[in-house]
């Protein structure tokens, strides 16, 4: 078993926290995290955005929030039974699917 | 390197995708992803939304949509040099800090 | 003009902040506060969260986070020169023709 | 009472909606849906986000998309028992306070 996901569900039954973590109440704290991620962002453009680790305060706290995102996540697949790699890398396949390498060279538009 | 990150990384760079996958793009494709994951779960109990797996159809979708957010985070954390899994164990040290379990035992009280 | 957009509209001006006021930077506004609100219900069941304004300290927290939502869904939807009263009630027609009233009853299935 | 909330209050009622209308899952139904309007604006720079009403496809997606977190903003505000333009000036005031016009001019740093 994946040793993060077994860490954060030894630390949510040492606190009895199982009653909260139902698949509904993670996604929306999951959600709730990638929205203080957003927050990081919104005022950066594209370019200061690329450079925000080189900022020391901003970089620890975008660090943290990957962390608290990467929690919820991981928390959510085990209570849901799911492999995180193993969904990733079917989805890739079907993306790959749809966004042949030839068609979709430097181009955003969505199929 | 994580071999995800690196497939993802070789897979973007193929299709010459690099120059849309700034940290601010990543993160907001990463927050889509989540609102179509909370779309699964929005009219659902919580009750209800712990046997979502049982369905083949709504368990098939929730996989999928679980397999995207995963994609765009692992890809945001490698553009921006984070490793995911130690970013989520420095947080939890910090969250076991805040939540002792004596004090947490039950409780989704904030602090 | 809409009276709320008029006062976000000088309030941004007068701090110089349109620069900052993008089409893209005021969705992630948008949707950071929406994490906000979320995390505000994420632990409590659904009937829990339909008392949460009986509860003072909750429920101020509850309206304030409801007033940033509005706050950047309004200045958004003026910045792209869209009312939002309209917007709405082309979309509920449209809503109204997927869901007709005797289909829909009681179901929150998807069409 | 506001016609909008009234609107849609009928449209909930009609189709036996209420019993899904709580507080909790219209703020996942709202979160759900400014998910798909950020995965309208991913792939821009601010400079094309703030073009995107010119584009007759993309302008009317965007279009469609405000309208529906104005739906569920309008919705969730109404089983509150909240005025969606008082929360937002009360709010407002509260950020004038925080952000006086000579201290914050021109400046996106958070206080």
């Amino acid at each position: 078993m994946d040793p993060l996901a077994a860490r954060l569900r030894t630390f949510a039954e040492e606190r009895d926290w199982q009653q909260f973590h139902t698949p509904k109440n993670l996604a929306m704290a999951l959600a709730g995290e990638v929205g203080e991620l957003l927050a990081e962002f919104q005022w950066l453009t594209p370019e200061q955005s690329a450079q925000v680790m080189c900022e020391p305060e901003a970089g620890a706290r975008v660090k943290a929030e990957i962390g608290d995102v990467m929690i919820y996540l991981t928390r959510l697949a085990d209570v849901l039974g799911i492999d995180l790699v193993e969904a990733a890398l079917a989805k890739l396949d079907e993306v790959a699917t749809r966004y042949p390498v030839e068609q979709a060279k430097g181009s955003a538009a969505k199929r």
